[in-house]
């Protein structure tokens, strides 16, 4: 069930109740891939501020595989997560191993990166694999439209995965939400074509798929800006795979609910920290004797107890306990910024709030 | 400050005091090579029942060197532990060397094996280390006598490691506690006498090194047989780089108070954990679907929250939350025990609770 507590301008500030519990949204959530968001405990993405983690179909489909995960409590008892799952469908993944697998009607037949089997991946069994894991959010299974596309190939592309997402509704056992993913490349009028199909399907949330795949930031801020105030106002939607700091900021303020993303527990593995003032690269010689902590504004476990100094000399050493205490840091960051704006728009301060920002994230680096 | 609380034969139950808290003994000290215990924070180190961390001299010697630690606070404020701090003399790890270094009278010259630069390691240069570091309790510098050795050589070996105590025991500002450390071979006399000159020098405490290098276990239960009933008793006894769980347990049967060893951490990052029923190999595949915990017996955070089937999993696909909880486990596994051995001393049944766990260690494989 999702609500609609406030709004602010386009900005909307809701709450998602799932078999798992609550959801704030606006909401980011990290990448648990593997059945774990790497360097991360359950107990520390609760402490900074994980509401909904994101679990990677095509990942956990070759290793453990679903069945395993299934005999051992689904992915939320596997992975002792008590919170909400949202698990992708496995498409884009499979579309990202490019000459290695084969598109059909049917579904995606691909070769395991892993041992090398054949796997064959169609809606029913991306529903069937999702409902294994025993995930909150399911997504339906779509094909993620090449970028740059011509119109014609958009159109086909956006059409198959149209089917498919009725299959998937058909295939759904009615466990947890399904949520369908608009597709149609960087054509508005595709777009919305996807939209209204997938609307006569009536899912119980919307995804916009297929950006962030190679397109200008303001193409993406057109194909936005040309969606969202034509969906529906009851129902979340959800930015797949985005983004930076600045992405977030921007999706809320168009009218985004929730978002996904490898980059702030990616880029702390890398040493590149956000802050409120500009992005920091521990690894820079500059930090070598610093006492500051990364973020004299941000009241993490790293920020509370750790200097600059430190965290360059784990990762000069190739410590581990760099990327946990960076990773702790970067998503607290994420969950701290969407946090405030989901205050800011209860309050109806929003673009006051996103104004003071402005000056915070026009000196974050492009990401690693 | 060295208070012996109570004795059950040979076993002693003590309490160490120092300026950074009290430990309990007979202890068990994780190993911190560079400022940090792999894989953990200082909190998990907490949550597991870490009383006093190790620290390298020669690790943070090369990186990122004591004067940078001394101006981010020291050793315990670097890396945020708030309680004691053993640091070793950086000896040992110079002597593994082998013909990379150089030793002298003076002292041992070596070439960094980070960057290549000359070092030079004297005892007057290691107390210096030590205290930029701030250690609660600073160990001389000693040559570890090479194994096998003859006569002539152990005893050589151990009267130079006599002159640097003397020059440590000179050098030393007083702050924290110094130790002197034990050497002489595999020979009996050599030990008494290295015992005797280093109780002239009059130390807060002795070690007994050059253990645990390449001898069986019967020579070193001989070893320790022979020396321990003359170590003065007021004063700790640590036994250097030991060991396995049963080698802990022999020890304090000896009347050993203090340990350190590598062996916990380590063989938890490469998957073997250490339980009341024996060694586990989290590899091997017969885990894959199994969703008992490593150690029924086991009260860890692991045990509580996560089955050997999912360790598995993250061993299989590398992901770092294998190593941050196999970590706890073991360092927990290690403490437990160590704590239930200092239990029964004060309750007079040490013999019996080691009967017990006779059954228990025999399946304890070898080391990794």
């Amino acid at each position: 069930m999702f609500e609609l507590l406030a709004t602010d301008g386009a900005a909307r500030r809701g709450r998602l109740t799932t078999v798992h519990g609550v959801v704030e949204t606006p909401v980011f959530m990290p990448c648990g891939t593997y059945g774990t968001v790497k360097a991360m405990t359950p107990k520390t993405l609760e402490e900074v501020g994980t509401q909904i983690l994101l679990g990677n179909t095509f990942h956990l489909l070759l290793r453990p595989g679903d069945a395993v995960i299934r005999d051992l409590g689904g992915l939320h008892g596997f992975m002792h997560w008590s919170h909400p799952i949202l698990t992708d469908s496995g498409g884009f993944q499979v579309w990202s191993l490019g000459d290695l697998r084969e598109i059909s009607e049917d579904g995606v037949r691909f070769r395991s990166p892993v041992d090398g089997d054949r796997v064959e991946l169609t809606p029913e069994r991306s529903m069937q694999v999702q409902q294994n894991l025993g995930a909150d959010i399911l997504m339906v299974l779509d094909e993620c439209t090449s970028f740059p596309a011509t119109y014609e190939a958009a159109e086909a592309s956006m059409q198959l995965s149209l089917r498919w997402a009725g299959r998937c509704k058909e295939a759904h056992n009615g466990s947890g939400m399904l949520f369908g993913i608009v597709q149609g490349g960087m054509y508005d009028e595709l777009r919305k074509l996807s939209l209204a199909g997938l609307e006569a399907l009536d899912f119980d949330g919307y995804a916009i798929g297929g950006l962030s795949v190679g397109e200008s930031k303001s193409a993406m801020d057109t194909v936005l800006r040309g969606l969202l105030p034509n969906m529906p106002v009851e129902r979340p939607r959800y930015l797949m795979g985005v983004g930076t700091p600045q992405d977030l900021v921007r999706g809320i303020e168009l009218g985004v609910d929730m978002f996904d993303c490898v980059l702030p527990t990616r880029n702390a593995r890398n040493g590149y920290l956000f802050t409120s003032t500009g992005t920091l690269k521990i690894r820079n010689a500059q930090h070598r004797n610093s006492d500051e902590p990364v973020d004299a504004q941000c009241d993490c476990y790293t920020c509370a107890n750790f200097s600059r100094g430190y965290l360059h000399h784990l990762d000069h050493c190739g410590e581990m306990l760099g990327p946990i205490l960076m990773t702790q840091h970067n998503l607290h960051y994420y969950h701290a910024l969407v946090a405030r704006l989901r205050g800011s728009i209860e309050t109806g301060t929003f673009r006051t709030l996103i104004e003071t920002l402005q000056y915070d994230w026009t000196s974050q680096n492009e990401p690693v």
